[in-house]
């Protein structure tokens, strides 16, 4: 595979820490450039630290392709690529300002064009619904794929006490999501501070912002991959 | 041209960025100093990023003088250079504190000395209202009139889900009010949150307070500048 | 005694600073590994500042058994030590985000899987209850011994327009529970933002998740050691 | 005079910059140590960029003692030197947690020891009481001297729409009052979003915690110099 590729994939890890949306926890994959059924992820490392070596394969079934220790929440990813033949990039993380909207009844809105790709709705994933008191991780298969059926054909999900996933058609949009589901976040708190009526992006808005900022999003990716080369 | 007004115009947009105000987009601009008709901005690029020799020069028709790629958004630049005379600067980003104040109600105030180009009032600009359901972007210059007439005669504008505009009637007084546009944004989001009335600067203590500011910028901007070179 | 111990006792000082737990106050001990019935902190000196060869052996009466000054506040750690024989370390700080908490009726929750250990409870130790008007200071081993019986079994303790105490079963797990806590206190305070019901962790989903956590501890302290070292 | 003097005094202005209470503006002041009659202040200067050299002389009229260009805002200072001879040192600033409560009706608490000084209450300063609509500056001996009237035999007084003036028997603690009076302006904002009421320190816990903290001040002040030297 070309090295560049995982290059781009470890400095997405380091970027999400350097933005401000990952912690000491978090991972971002991609699908396999040249192999539908595989997509690539970090071993089990602190993001700030990842670095192309640390690149693991899988299977879709979350099998690893060589015995280092993985992420047990490798099963989110591999959820959601079995049944989005769309996404090719995908970010979790625990954002604090993302948090609060799986805690409580206020969905999130799309409040200016970065955050265009949430005014198609953002669901909530309640661990509990299908699996009763759990330790909250996503860590089997079937937690995946129910991960995956509340996602549907959305951009963006919220995990319940937990935290966030954002799914993109390229590593640079889904690393752009995810920052911009955090920095969205911030402004909808900041507004209902305020209070009253929030005149958020309406879908059609949405659709058209979110072209846009696919189409630019190379120009935010050199910087952000600057900072952390 | 003199180097020394490029560089400071390349300096006034990484300082936007190191204060806080921009993030990975954001653009500042200024009229020729020798032809009223023309402006200076840089070409599209991430305002950390930019340096004198970025900077190109436009006509107010928002028409390159030279083949770089230049931003979309310069429309919003002539179009103010174009209705407001006395504007020699313009600053437009899309700072988390400020967005809140384009989605509700409640409109933002002067909260102290330093803000005090707030209290003229601060009008918002809804895209919608004349151009319905669009991407956002002022991508031509109809939007870019449009907006400089919800503008009129104040010095900030917000946009509707989308960010603000600071003037000024020079370069380091429109990066100055672009800092405290958000600055007092932050002041007033704490102030909702103890709630009851709000006793901000009224006009006239608005007025008084602004021509101190203009006068003794040059102190901030000294040691604004120093940091980014 | 294990040189490698004094090292990283001293880190978790540095770590919780650099985390932005502490600020120029706070203090974290633990349990001596090879004798139950003392404890080691630092000399009175600002968090940032503690080395190895700053730390100090104390009985759980807390007599200093060397000649150098030690915190006042080492009270509230001997007092938690002889009551609790399964707090092996602890930490005390005052970050502004946990003592709201303190002040008003509202009680922490478990916001997510990284806060698990408040889903079993966060009482608060009011100091005026038992001693009345003070200097808020933990400066005795009656006060201590007070402490420690409004900590109970649980694992965060608030105290009154003070700080916040958290204990754990290992170094590392206290360091994490210190960060936790703050973390877990900012995304409450913005889901009070939004207002309404809040679906935090439950006592079940707590148990498990602490357990995930405290198996995994050691991926973030790696990380927070490096930052610091 | 002793250069350590100067030394340390341009080094509070440099940390009140650090910690976050001051910006670009803001000025510490403290009295002449060997002339009750004198006060020592920088020249007008970014306070980041303050230095020994800096440090001018003025008598409580607020006349310098050299020909460099001195802040307007010095008659702050001497109308405070000249009505509390118990004040030594005094530190004034715009920062965006404090400046709330000096909007709203809100009283400012001793939310924790740190911040015991506000015990005593907080006064609010509003210029247009005795000089109408202004430009907001402190810019005579009577404006000086009016807001010391307001201060009364109080340690922390905030100006309308302004910002705070925070006063204290040495150096060391003035720096420690104006950092805890924006610390504890966050933490009470953010208790105010919990709602309820605020068990902050009654006026003897302020007074005993008070005492403390002028005693221990100097462990913080080693560490915040260390960070500026």
């Amino acid at each position: 595979m070309d090295r560049a590729v995982l290059e781009d994939l470890a400095a997405a890890s380091r970027i999400l820490v350097d933005q401000g949306v990952f912690d000491a926890a978090g991972h971002v994959s991609m699908r396999h450039p040249e192999r539908a059924d595989r997509f690539l992820m970090s071993r089990s490392l602190a993001p700030e630290l990842v670095n192309a070596d640390d690149i693991m394969e899988f299977t879709l079934d979350c099998d690893p392709q060589d015995d280092r220790k993985p992420f047990i929440e490798r099963f989110l990813h591999g959820g959601i690529y079995k049944k989005r033949s769309d996404v090719m990039a995908i970010a979790h993380g625990h954002s604090a300002a993302v948090i609060p909207f799986s805690l409580v009844n206020t969905p999130m809105r799309a409040t200016y064009h970065n955050a265009a790709f949430l005014a198609a709705g953002v669901p909530v994933f309640d661990i509990r619904d299908r699996f009763g008191s759990t330790d909250i991780v996503i860590s089997s298969a079937e937690k995946g794929a129910a991960l995956a059926d509340a996602l549907a054909d959305k951009q963006v999900l919220l995990l319940r006490a937990h935290g966030f996933v954002a799914v993109a058609p390229t590593l640079q949009s889904a690393v752009f999501r995810a920052i911009f589901t955090e920095v969205s976040a911030r402004v909808q708190l900041q507004a209902a501070m305020l209070g009253g009526q929030m005149a958020a992006l309406d879908e059609e808005e949405g659709r058209k912002a979110d072209a846009v900022n696919l189409a630019t999003v190379g120009r935010s990716w050199e910087l952000w991959k600057k900072r952390v080369m």
